[in-house]
């Protein structure tokens, strides 16, 4: 990635442009490979956030070119990106729910697909990005094949820590970051279905295929692609997957030691994603357990990844009916160390006791 | 920008978090120092093609609130991503000309402004992306404040090459780049006059302000601070401009030698920015030279800078009645020697040469 920091515009056609053009395709198809698709259904974009917004602006400006303003099925429990760019674009967001782990209801998205005829897209995230849930990808893609209906999986949460197969998941679009899977910032990808067209978001320039204008941003691309195929082989996947799995056990058993202590979302390994975890702590509020955390040299965080920390409580744990002022988060990264778990682990418990016997005078 | 490649989330309390947070707030205030305004009017984006999406969007989502959809004046030499956003979100598009040194008709923006009551937003660029020529901007915005209308600047061209004081600009919205002064790709700014509340483009997140959501990318933001620090003393800029002119005008002075060229823009070094010259050539195409000159270790290139080299003429030459498959473009930044300026010179009439040579047969 280094070496690319300075790379020239990968449009031109002296030699500079044509290596950087290089470098980029030599990206994209790491990024198509792990993520289970062709190099040219991948839009590079500035981050999953863009890309969530690009689907849905895109999907449902490519359906009201036919039949007026369409409709959006989502679930309360997806990214304020999803949600958000819905109400904005969607003639209605009919919100549907989920149960107390914060696993989707495929029922109710069945029900809001019969009975509204206007529905043009419907949004499922491929797995939660606060507890984990992974979400019934495959049934809501089936209700959506049956009913004509397009569909955006946002697999920022979980792309990079369980395996994708975009070109067989019923997907029509796919939105990834790659900081979340150990890359850099500032880059993410729409993937786009083989034969489905829809306008770009960002407008200005021919670039990715005309599907996204702007300079596109080489180094990060690199970054991207170098973390893609590091993850790429099913065996380096699932080691990944597993060494987090294990860190991450070792935070619940931990924690569990500790009186009134919840975690959030499914109970069974199999149904959540490896790498973190949500924990609610009775009687204490989540902003001093970071800090107390944070004085100990372990950086936890509360809410969603993706708003401030203290201005509001998360909408996921609220549509699970969950407290959620009193729950925080920890996750695990590729250079997360089994001493950093354990200087995690032996810090929480002082910590909260702490403010339990600050609160109790 | 090196030690901030792994920068932890901004938005997070714990100390990572806190210490990316103050980076990121340094470069914004270094940012606004070079371009005359306060750090809090500052946006980060993923580039200028995304800050003018967002300038055009945000304006005439605002602007629609009131009375309906709006009309833009926009002239044909502006940059692709304004003519495009222009033609996508507002309710028609006015379209004025250029001279045939491509600089705007500011009579031309007054009638359309006089004739039609219904305009929301003005864009006027600071200069010319292709030939460089400056613009009349404190006319424009005389012209947009007495009628009440926005007017957003694309400065992406012109930023880190001219002085730029956004606050006393009369410009509502500014877009910039951080590639095009030196800086790296995939960061930009849009500047937002105090005051001025428009809807954010990208949602999903409370970031910079709630003005643009999406994990801020820190190390391209300490990039861009960072050139941005080593141009804000006006005499530092006064120097890198004099610099890049004094190398564009040993291109033109070279260039001028060849039979049968012509150079695009004002005459007057005065009139346009420093450091981009666009050259026509008689009888031979732009990509032959480009290839030629490539040969020779010169990176030059044609059309302009966001769109593939050989797509479709130039429409900014086009509004100044230029025949654009014969221009090609040649720039200096921070990093051209003066050598490099030499090997230019010298390769440019043999390349020429030989392709009319090859031509007369």
């Amino acid at each position: 990635m280094l070496e690319w920091l300075g790379a020239a515009d990968p449009g031109r056609v002296h030699t500079e442009g044509r290596m950087a053009r290089a470098a980029l395709e030599e990206a994209r198809g790491a990024v198509a490979a792990l993520l289970g698709t062709r190099p040219r259904q991948v839009v590079f974009t500035s981050g999953a956030t863009e890309s969530i917004n690009a689907a849905t602006f895109g999907a449902l400006r490519e359906e009201a070119r036919g039949s007026g303003s369409a409709a959006v099925v989502a679930s309360a429990v997806e990214h304020s990106a999803v949600r958000e760019s819905s109400a904005r674009w969607a003639s209605r967001v009919l919100e549907t729910g989920a149960d107390d782990s914060g696993v989707i209801s495929v029922d109710e998205v069945a029900e809001a697909l019969r009975s509204a005829p206007d529905v043009g897209m419907v949004h499922c995230q491929l797995a939660n990005h606060e507890v984990g849930a992974m979400q019934p990808v495959a049934e809501v893609a089936e209700l959506c094949r049956a009913a004509g209906v397009l569909l955006h999986v946002d697999a920022a949460a979980a792309a990079g820590h369980v395996p994708i197969d975009f070109d067989h998941s019923g997907a029509d679009l796919m939105s990834v970051s790659a900081h979340k899977m150990g890359g850099p910032a500032g880059i993410g990808a729409l993937l786009v279905r083989r034969g489905l067209r829809i306008p770009p978001f960002i407008l200005g320039g021919a670039q990715e295929r005309a599907r996204r204008g702007g300079l596109e941003n080489v180094a990060a691309a690199v970054g991207f692609g170098t973390v893609a195929a590091q993850l790429a082989a099913p065996a380096d996947l699932a080691a990944e997957a597993s060494r987090a799995a294990n860190q991450i056990e070792r935070i619940r058993s931990g924690l569990a030691a500790v009186a009134g202590i919840t975690f959030y979302g499914p109970a069974s390994s199999a149904g959540r994603l490896p790498h973190l975890v949500c924990v609610g702590v009775d009687g204490v509020e989540a902003e001093p357990v970071l800090i107390g955390l944070d004085r100990a040299g372990v950086a936890a965080h509360s809410g969603s990844s993706c708003s401030s920390e203290t201005l509001e409580p998360s909408p996921v744990l609220q549509a699970m009916g969950v407290d959620a002022e009193r729950s925080l988060r920890l996750s695990v990264g590729w250079s997360t160390l089994d001493d950093e778990v354990e200087l995690a682990v032996s810090a929480f418990p002082s910590v909260v006791d702490g403010l339990r016997r600050l609160r109790d005078g």
